[in-house]
């Protein structure tokens, strides 16, 4: 069982918009990639954010901590995988995601998520963030 | 609204293509990329590059500038954004473009374009670079 | 003549699938996303892996060595182009594969790659990898 073209398609562009969402600081786009109860768990940060108003809260903090430390950050994606998931409303992603200034990488880590359908396209409803060592 | 799978599928490509013909020097396959008008400004260059003459013309500098200083240099491009222009006929796309050679990152930029419909399919009509600080 | 959307779509979906594979150790995964005859060139090898057999046995040895070296190294893979074949069963791709650490660029390499349709989806038929200098 294969991911129709389309899809694949729509995944693509579901996390181009994520990044340049988070990377110009407008959170509430950002947030708005996730589903309404869309889930954000990574090793950088001690808690998730789970739902549409902490993930919102995340993003704004992400874009203060780069303009406090007048370092501008970019969310490379790159080497996007779509699965299927257990249901036709959903899909699996592994993908790499770069977090990268202007002269040094980061960090390097790989996202492991869960897209929910929805009806205004896929949605991320499960980010795993795995950090490399 | 949102762009048709196959129309991103073709500015993904447009983008690949573009980074491998300045990569290997094909500097008129590069200029092709852009619509004969096409206008390409970025912080990096003095000069805005305007129409196929110009692009050709930036395409062999850079070629030469590698081959003058024995480095490969090669453009990396990721987490591409499509969205619809003003008319059918034309796009508009956010990408990060990467300038990296074999051990480092030269140059972290972000691509601000529009795109237009031609009779070969997508071209480049204005690209400002944006390159971070 | 230009490569259907659905099959440059495929295309991203074998290199994304490719990377995560080696990247997590599975290595027939990894053999499998090659024909049965599929060849793996590579300046960073003295010899060709050639055919499944060998193909797995080479992931296994990437592995392994970045299982030794206690450092987990990612394929991170972009800017790909898809032109066809001399028949409608090839491809003909060109990407830019970064193979990379936590904190650094360990290569840069560009992926030349024949892929061939087989009943199972594209596979890479013939893979020969330029390292930049």
């Amino acid at each position: 069982m294969t991911v129709p073209a389309h899809e694949v398609m729509a995944v693509h562009q579901l996390y181009g918009a994520q990044s340049h969402a988070i990377d110009e600081g407008r959170a509430a786009d950002w947030a708005a990639t996730f589903t309404p109860d869309g889930e954000f768990r990574s090793p950088s940060y001690p808690e998730p954010a789970i739902g549409t108003a902490m993930l919102t809260a995340f993003a704004e903090r992400f874009h203060q901590s780069c303009a406090e430390s007048g370092e501008t950050l970019r969310h490379v994606v790159s080497t996007i995988e779509v699965r299927p998931g257990g249901d036709p409303d959903t899909l699996l992603v592994r993908a790499y995601l770069q977090i990268t200034g202007p002269s040094r990488l980061h960090r390097l880590t790989v996202l492991a998520d869960e897209l929910a359908r929805t009806g205004d396209g896929w949605r991320v409803r499960r980010r795993a963030v795995h950090r490399d060592a």
